[in-house]
């Protein structure tokens, strides 16, 4: 991490100039050292937090689609970061109106007693694709293609700016999966730490590769591949299959065969191979179980300036069948109640 | 952790049998060392998964009440393995019909490939307070402190069982936190395994201390008691307050003001002081939000045979005000919305 914290006495002009800049603030766990962001740009009052207050719906339709007039979410031309070429655009990328991460001031640090937080210095960036009911699980590979070449161009751009360490890209579909616009749209953050739950698996990757002097992956996906009991698809270069220890019913992983430990490095043809795979599991996951609410992110290295030679980048698709309850919560363990391999063997039939 | 992982080869005989005897897996992620339950026990098919599907709601009505029909759960006399004296019983304690977790079998260990699993083998209990429409934030302080005797006595009972080397304890409020039952209840998970959240903190608060010679909760405790900030309430023996690094809207935790390690060693008197604050907390929870869903579950130190003088149990309570997606899912770094301060300002009114 590229981070220093250093220790400023938070004086209340600071107090005040912070409360008309900052979107979010990142704060530490004292204990476990994870970061939680409080995302005051777009905080409620409490009382609008009541389950009694009738809470307003967004609408699916069209008619009142936020990403179908641009006057209202701040696309318009010149905040317009990137569009697919030619005068008919198929895919544009601008800022997210509300964002939980925001660049327009320089990254401060600060503490309170024990405790350190900082600005939630970054990029909230929006990827749409233009049709309002064609979602990725029923487009052409070539369009899937399209939305994988969004993805690496703002990578791309983004990696090296300063205080950005991570860039977390993620699509939420359906309302139970968190997505409050139904209208297809991924998102992109660019933040300043590297989050617990990939710092766990480079450790994780890291720890492997010093004791058995291989990738964990390139040996998972070697085992998937001889065994093929949880193989949905794959071609030359990437392999879609349900983790052996899968968090959620019917996860599915697309990982490239070959070892790879930045997603931004992927070539031209390596993305229209991927695209095929992708749309094969979206496919199969939407075809199979009826157009379920789900989530899918990139797994890949840190861009802090550091290398991660042993990590291997991949896709995670969490289909949403179940609610995280009190166990999860407490202790981390997810609980699922179908089997990877069985899961993978409805996935295939879908082919 | 007392497990130790036999690398046995797994037999076909073996298969059947595992089939027959066990409600659940125990998988290890590889890469993480983390640990996922597939509860094949409650498997269903996979096309029961789909939303396609009309789901079976389950009915909140007391007529339709599982908890109220003993002879639907399993709750008759014969499985009853606690209840409060007298025979107008006021809670009771019973196997969970649906385990996650069962213990009427030898624990066994398997590989396959370069994976390991085992045997899901624990205790799984459902704490039932008599009254459907009687929830916890409605409780007089005394009825609080049976649960808490229930959840101390059954901790008590289990901790030293073969196998047990973490008992989780929680309740779910509301079907978007995950109850399935309306009727107030609890549940008791013991398992074999050490949750990688508790792990986490393990070793934060084992890290603090070395650098420190300090329990990294103590400061904490003293922190918020000294800048009454985030608290909410206090006793001679508790304080509740919203956590500097909340990880979502209106969370509160309550704990001991000394230093204390092991939640089954809390005294009687305790128990009634924990009682008020938690009723308290509770209470202000259901009055400001309108009756929302919420998780809390207490989190102390393994019964694994080790001592863990540093750790510092406590209980949380995640009001559930909003859905975990993509970044969420992606990173583990979570988004709220509201300053905890401005939280707990909120909640300190209802008083």
């Amino acid at each position: 991490m590229k981070i220093e914290i250093e220790n400023i006495k938070q004086k209340s002009s600071d107090k005040k100039s912070k409360k008309q800049k900052c979107v979010s603030e990142l704060r530490q766990d004292l204990v476990t050292g994870d970061w939680v962001v409080i995302a005051v740009g777009r905080a409620k009052r409490p009382e609008d937090f009541s389950q009694n207050k009738k809470q307003k719906e967004e609408s699916n339709e069209i008619e009142s689609c936020l990403f179908e007039h641009p006057e209202k979410t701040g696309q318009e031309e010149d905040v317009l970061i990137y569009q697919s070429s030619g005068g008919d655009w198929t895919l544009r990328v601008f800022p997210n109106k509300y964002p939980a991460f925001c660049c327009d001031h320089e990254a401060r640090y600060f503490s309170e007693g024990p405790y350190f937080f900082m600005d939630g210095t970054g990029y909230h960036e929006v990827i749409v694709t233009r049709d309002h009911y064609h979602q990725l699980a029923l487009m052409r590979e070539i369009e899937v293609a399209e939305v994988l070449d969004a993805y690496q161009e703002r990578y791309l751009a983004l990696m090296n700016k300063p205080h950005v360490n991570f860039i977390g890209i993620f699509h939420n579909h359906g309302k139970e999966a968190g997505a409050s616009i139904a209208h297809p749209h991924s998102q992109l953050m660019a933040i300043p730490v590297i989050s617990p739950y990939i710092q766990l698996e480079l450790s994780g990757a890291e720890r492997f590769y010093r004791q058995n002097k291989r990738c964990v992956y390139c040996l998972m996906i070697k085992h998937e591949l001889e065994s093929q009991k949880r193989v949905i698809f794959e071609n030359e270069e990437f392999v879609a299959f349900c983790p052996f220890a899968s968090r959620v019913n019917f996860e599915v992983w697309i990982a490239p065969k070959k070892h790879a430990s930045y997603f931004e490095r992927i070539k031209t043809e390596e993305k229209l191979k991927l695209a095929q795979v992708f749309r094969q599991a979206l496919g199969a996951i939407h075809d199979s179980l009826g157009d379920p609410a789900y989530n899918f992110y990139i797994h890949t290295s840190p861009c802090d300036g550091n290398d991660y030679p042993h990590y291997h980048w991949h896709i995670e698709i969490l289909p949403k069948t179940s609610t995280w309850a009190g166990f999860e919560l407490e202790t981390g363990i997810e609980i699922s109640t179908i089997q990877p391999e069985m899961a993978a063997e409805y996935l295939r039939k879908q082919k």
